[in-house]
C-alpha cells in the first residue's frame, strides 16, 4: 500500500552503532534548562531543581503494535514519542524529556531508520520535548521501539488514577473511538491491496480517523487549558485502551462506581459513518475501540462552571459509590455492567 | 544445556495485561523516599529533592543480546538490570530506579516470565533499586527487554566522559576479559550439547568466568569507594564493549591521547589459562571482548597517592596530548595504535 519512492538502500553496517546514532540524532535541539547532558555519555544528565518527576515507558513490537504494512515510518516514530507523551500528560505533568531505543533487523535500510527518527524529530519539535538517550541495535526479526518518557510537575499538581469520589463528575476530551474506525479501513484497503495491488484507494472520506490512527496527538494542550481554569482534576487516566477499561481502572483505584452516559459520549461524524458503513456499534467502538491517547478524568461538581461549555471537554457521566458498581446507562435507559475488553494482546 | 525443571506451563492469556504485571511486581519493595508513587498509573512519580539525576536506558534482544539455551531467565533478568546500573555508576551517581518493560512470544509461560522477574527483584535487592514502572506485552517472536535506570548525584558529583588531561592516570577497576571468555566456554559447551545432549558437562574450573558472563555485577561499590577515598575522577565510562573501545570513547569525548600499558591490563588467572585452551591472546580478550561492566576513569596524578595499593583499581596507563594519539604499548615494547573492534551487531 505504501509505495516506497526511495529507491536509496544504505546498508546500517556501513556506520556501526556510534556513528548511526550520531547521524540519526544530529539534528536534535535542546530546548529544556532541566537537560544538563543529553545522548553521547553512558546517561543523560537532567535537573529538576526542586521539581517531582514523572517517569514512563512503552515497548512497541512490529506484528503486534504495528504493522508496516501501512503504517509509514515517519508516523511510527511521531506516534511512539506521541503515546508515551499521552502517559505524562494523565499525571498533570508537563513533557519535558524522552530517551528512545530502537532495534531492526538487516531487512531495513539506513533510510528507512533516517525516516522513523524524522517522525521522532517531529515530535519532539512540537511537543518541546528533548531527545535526551537512547541506543540502537540490531533485531532478529522485525522493527521494536521502546520510549521512556519524563515530565516535570509543579508543586503537588500531579493526578493519580485514584481520588474520585462519590458526586465527581466524569470528564472526557475529544472524540472517542476514531483511531480504531481508522485502523478497519486501513486492514481492509490492505485486503483490497493484497488483491489488486494496482487499486488506487480514495481514502479522503476517511482522512480524520485515517489521521487518528496513524498520527494521534497527545493532550498537551488540556493540561494547560486545566491549569489556566484553575480545576485540578480528582483523578485522571488516558485512554489507549477504550473508554471501558479506562474507567474502570479509575473506578477501582479510587474504589468507587460510576454512571456512563450513552448518549454522552462524544463521536465525531465520520466515526458514525464509518460505523454504520461497518455495520459496528460505534457505542462498542468507543468502550473498547482503544488508542484515542484522550483523557478521562473526573472533578469536583463545585468546578463545574469552570468547564461547562468548553468544546474540548464532554461530561459522559458521575461517579457513584462503590457499591452501586459501573455501568453504561443506555440510549434505552438499562444498565449495562461495564466490562474491560480493550486489550486482546495476549489472545490468540 | 538448561533442563527445564519446571513442568507446569501456565499461559499467559491467563492472567491478562494488567493481572500480569501485578502478578509479576507483587513481592517488589520499595525502598526510596525519592520514590513517590511507583508502579499501577500512567507513570511513576518520584522526587530528587534539589538533586540532578542521570537516565540511561537498554534494549536487550534474544538472538542477538542474548541466548536462552544457555542463559537461565534468572540470570537474564538480573543481568538486564545490571548492565543498566553499570551506566548510571558510569556517571559517578547512586541508582535509585528502574523501570522494566518486556515483551514475550507465546512460546513462554508464566513461569518462564516469573524467573524472569524473580532475577529483576533479586538486583533489585542487592542494588537497593525500587521498580518503580514497566508494562508487559507480546512479541511476534521471542524475549525483548528493556530497562531504564535513573540515578542521583550528589551536587555537581557527575563525572563525563569528556574531562581527562594530558597526564592523567588512566584507572580500571576488576579485571577484564572473563565475560567473553565465559562466552567461549557456554558456545563450545552449546555445540557439545547438540551433539550429545545426555553429556553432563563439567564446567567448575570455568565458574569465576561464565559468571562473569551470565551474572556480571555492576561496580556500585566504586562510587562508594571514590567518594570515601575523597577522588573525583576526571572522566569516566563503563566497560561494555571491551577496553579498546571505551578507551577510544575516553579520549575522543576528552579530545586527548593515551598510552595503555599490556602488562599492566589485569586479567584473571582462570581467564588467562582459558585463553590458552582456546588459543586466544588475552590482551586482544581484554581490549575486545566486552561485558566486563567494570569501570574505567582517568584521576590527577595528584590523587595517585589516594587510590594506590587499592587491590580494587589497577593504574593502565596515561593521558597524553591528542597529538600523541590512543596506542597500547605492548610488552615488547612497541606502540601499536588502539581500533575499537568491540561492537559488531550490525555486521553479518
Amino acid at each position: 500500500m505504501i509505495e516506497d519512492k526511495n529507491q536509496q538502500r544504505t546498508d546500517l553496517s556501513t556506520l556501526g552503532e556510534f556513528g548511526l546514532i550520531d547521524h540519526l540524532t544530529k539534528n536534535f535541539k535542546i530546548n529544556h534548562t532541566s537537560t544538563v547532558k543529553s545522548i553521547g555519555d553512558d546517561a543523560a544528565v537532567l535537573n529538576f531543581e526542586k521539581k517531582k518527576i514523572v517517569v514512563t515507558t512503552d515497548l512497541l513490537v512490529e506484528g503486534v503494535h504495528f504493522d508496516l504494512s501501512y503504517v509509514p515510518l515517519k508516523h511510527l516514530g511521531y506516534k511512539s514519542v506521541v503515546v508515551n507523551l499521552s502517559d505524562v500528560y494523565a499525571m498533570n505533568a508537563k513533557a519535558t524529556q524522552i530517551t528512545v531505543s530502537v532495534a531492526v533487523s538487516n531487512r531495513f535500510p539506513l533510510e528507512a531508520l533516517e525516516d522513523l527518527y524524522a517522525g521522532i524529530e517531529t515530535a519532539a519539535k512540537l511537543y518541546n520535548i528533548d531527545v535526551v538517550g537512547g541506543d540502537t541495535s540490531s533485531s532478529t526479526k522485525g522493527l521494536i521501539i521502546s520510549v521512556t518518557a519524563i515530565g516535570e510537575l509543579e508543586k503537588d499538581e500531579e493526578v493519580y488514577r485514584a481520588g474520585a469520589k462519590p458526586n465527581d463528575l466524569l470528564v472526557v476530551t475529544g472524540d472517542l473511538g476514531g483511531a480504531y474506525m481508522g485502523l478497519q479501513v486501513l486492514e481492509r484497503e490492505k485486503e483490497v491491496f493484497k488483491v489488486n495491488p494496482n487499486n488506487q484507494p480514495d481514502l479522503d472520506a476517511y482522512s480524520y480517523i485515517i489521521e487518528r490512527q496513524l498520527k494521534p496527538e497527545a493532550r498537551q494542550d488540556i493540561v494547560k487549558l486545566l491549569a489556566d481554569l484553575e480545576v485540578k482534576p480528582t483523578s485522571m487516566i488516558d485512554i489507549s485502551d477504550g473508554l471501558s477499561s479506562e474507567v474502570l481502572h479509575l473506578c477501582k483505584h479510587s474504589d468507587v462506581g460510576c454512571d456512563l452516559y450513552e448518549e454522552k459520549i462524544p463521536l465525531d461524524p465520520v466515526v458514525i459513518s464509518s460505523c454504520e458503513e461497518f455495520n459496528i456499534d460505534s457505542t462498542m467502538v468507543a468502550l473498547n475501540g482503544g488508542e484515542d491517547y484522550e483523557l478521562l478524568f473526573t472533578i469536583s461538581q463545585d468546578d463545574f462552571p469552570k468547564i461547562k461549555a468548553n468544546p474540548n471537554l464532554t461530561i459522559i457521566g458521575h461517579i457513584r459509590e462503590k457499591e452501586a458498581g459501573a455501568h453504561l446507562v443506555t440510549r434505552a435507559d438499562s444498565r449495562i455492567p461495564l466490562k474491560a475488553q480493550g486489550w486482546k494482546n495476549f489472545e490468540s
